[in-house]
């Protein structure tokens, strides 16, 4: 199976992290986010024009929560309980719905826009972003035991969140008021998966 | 199983439409989104402050991909097939993380704040919600056949988009460019579980 993707891109990491979990190989192949995506031999695999995008045989999918799954399928990332599912089912919808569209307003104005040069960060989109970046990371904050994961054993749902909040740093969005929150990003993170996959640029690509 | 929600919830209608469509039996129960969200007894069930909620004995679910889903499991709306099931996937996150936020900076702009009084509409929000939404429906324009569904046969994919699309015309956002959208859109809403779903708020409830 072949992976477009870009190191730096959560999505992108999140993908790698669950092939490495489960051991699935992958042909990765870097796509410029800014320019490479745009390229039309790429908007042919994906018009939405992002990664990742993932090649199996002649079935292409997008969206790297649809691409998660599909790797997954069978796999104990999947619970098979319908509690601990609708768990990480719910932590999934969470993230692109509320905690990814906080943390792109900042990104977007912090680091996007200083790489691409397109002038000074818009401080009400930060401070609003912000805002919201917290209010979210305080209802994960009070839903996390002190050890274990978001749905129990480890899903697909830690996965999904753990590239996100380790670029909090990054945007300068604060995790130090969360704790719990902070604990499981460092559990996660410990996983020889994880660290490959935020690693992944510093290395030799396949 | 009781289901805490508000009639013109696109979200909300979604959860419905399901269990009209899978002759699930909910106790519906009406929260004000505005106030009724936002008061202790309803936070203590989600503490984000949002409906839809389902409350199934002394499981708590939120997030309505993730009621959908639970409500479900096991039933032809969730292809058995892998690759329907990541098509599926697919156009569920992609509502969630594209078409969704562009709709919601339309309607918060042209809806809610009417609504509650909150001023005058910000031009520069409503133009940006408008063009992505706009580049997103036009990437659905182009995967939908002439006929059928969003990953071919009917499935969750289908309720997770159709009450937002319903909702384009009240945000005055044009469905006219895309006439394999409106059609698909007209096939979906026709079903007797939409109907009952989208008209629930002139309905005698439960």
């Amino acid at each position: 199976m072949r992976l477009h993707d870009f190191p730096y891109s959560p999505n992108c990491k999140k993908v790698r992290a669950v092939a490495y979990e489960l051991d699935i190989p992958l042909d990765c192949v870097t796509v410029n986010l800014f320019d490479g995506a745009r390229a039309p031999e790429f908007l042919a695999k994906n018009p939405n024009g992002r990664v990742p995008v993932l090649e199996d045989g002649d079935f292409v999918l997008w969206e790297s929560t649809a691409i998660m799954r599909y790797l997954a399928r069978g796999s104990a990332l999947l619970p098979a309980d319908p509690r601990r599912a609708a768990d990480m089912d719910r932590w999934i919808a969470w993230q692109l719905a509320h905690l990814g569209p906080a943390m792109s307003k900042v990104a977007r104005e912090r680091i996007v826009k200083a790489l691409r040069g397109h002038g000074e960060p818009d401080l009400a989109r930060i401070a609003e972003g912000t805002a919201e970046f917290h209010a979210a990371t305080a209802v994960l904050e009070a839903s996390l035991a002190d050890d274990g994961y978001l749905a129990g054993p480890l899903s697909l749902a830690d996965f999904a969140l753990a590239p996100h909040y380790d670029l909090a740093g990054a945007c300068q969005l604060d995790l130090t008021p969360y704790p719990r929150v902070t604990s499981w990003l460092t559990r996660v993170c410990a996983r020889p998966s994880m660290q490959r996959a935020i690693h992944y640029d510093t290395q030799a690509r396949p």
